[in-house]
């Protein structure tokens, strides 16, 4: 991991609504690391995420890349899809690790803070749900909400 | 199933590069309209897809609805992605099944033909797949390749 | 308009970061809405936006509906394309606006908080724009950033 | 222009379908050229369309690049969305040009054929539109039809 995951790193104060991890997200982080370990594939598979259900499964999925661009599909949506598919379709934590480019000299994998398309899909799929990000040198959770503040509405 | 699948009511003749379903083709028609009757949602599932890998082993996928429309995902997209994490990765068929719209007087399941967007995801993980397709009304299938003529090249 | 847009309607105190608009945001609101006024076709064009650039110059977009869902293009970003084609590629302020569906009671256009995809885009091409959306009964802005916090780096 | 656009550089036997350009298409080339040439930025604006509408007149547009690969825009949805808005709405030829990236020695521009979400755009906004394509080392035209066959339908 590029970023620490030890509770012990983690900033001892946070925004408001911003949390510490506990054993069950350090799971999930190592969870979705272990997918990328095992199917990272230059361009086409560059980050994975996992998503625990409500009733404490494991999702995890796979960046698919594309020849074009903007076809490609974000490794939180197939995570989401098996949820729904083979879980309960309860989101209840959302984590997402990219793989270091090919050029970049630190080698560990990093966890990000979701694309404004996903952070979409929590909120149709996973409204309470809370997503694992990276603040500063440390993981932290917040609600998938405020990731997506003052949201579109039909 | 809205349109017919039995082997006798495809049309004696086919366009060039097209030919008839096998039991195993078949099989797959089956295992996508059995995702969807399970896990059918209106708005949110109207449409689901299945994939035989190269092992021959089937993976499914749900449409994920989303209130931002353009942020939907293709249930191709899961079905392929879960080919990818859990099989071998190879894709060899490939078929997708949309469920009547709640006014709609023909309650049957339909095979429908691959959105353009999903021509392209085949195009780059399933290059020499077969694609199932309604054909009059008959169910067919042909080369992906022949559903994305003269593709993008970048 | 479905929501307020004079001043008197604002609420006399905001979130941190939220200001009230001033005649030139009125303007562009009302630009939105000319657009939309003169291009709504229901399912095709049903949401209009308006982006004023560095120099003040307003460019305006419409949403593009699609057969597939998914393939749809944000208001937003067709009138972001004009801005750096026609204008000066900087945007200062954003704006969008929807119509409401045949069946709604209420017949007037509703400014609307961009979707998650937008918010992205306005990170791109506009990092220190102002967006206008509402709040309450009230119309206000806020910076771009504000609406996608923590976000995705690459 | 990377592609020979000469009419003599064209087979002189073309597949069902196929035409040679014309003046008018050979122009719409160009446009697209000047537009990419005068707007080219690396990442965030690599290809530019042109599209002529039902009175004869051209409308360009720019791929916006974005942080976040799959919500990015094609050039094409761009010159769509100001035909649309400025133009009479109604797509009579198509072409796309992409500029060579940093690191490729032929420093031509050259026609690309569109992606697949794009011939769902042209099926919508343009069923007859004819889309300028590169054919072996020669430029051809060919109805937008063509380059989605057995469309999805919903």
């Amino acid at each position: 991991m590029r970023r620490p995951t030890r509770l012990t790193d983690l900033a001892p104060e946070f925004p408001a609504g911003v949390a510490a991890l506990n054993k069950n997200d350090l799971e999930l982080v190592e969870a979705a690391c272990d997918a990328l370990r095992t199917h990272y594939r230059p361009f086409w598979h560059t980050v994975a995420a996992a998503v625990r259900d409500g009733s404490g499964r494991i999702w995890t999925g796979l960046h698919l890349g594309a020849t074009v661009g903007r076809l490609q599909v974000c490794a939180e949506a197939i995570a989401v899809g098996r949820a729904v598919l083979e879980g309960d379709g309860y989101l209840s934590t959302v984590v997402a690790v990219r793989h270091p480019k090919p050029d970049e000299e630190d080698r560990s994998l990093a966890v990000v803070s979701p694309c404004g398309g996903c952070r979409e899909l929590m909120f149709d799929f996973g409204p309470d749900a809370w997503v694992i990000i990276p603040l500063g040198t440390a993981l932290v959770k917040l609600p998938a909400r405020a990731l997506l503040p003052l949201p579109y509405r039909r």
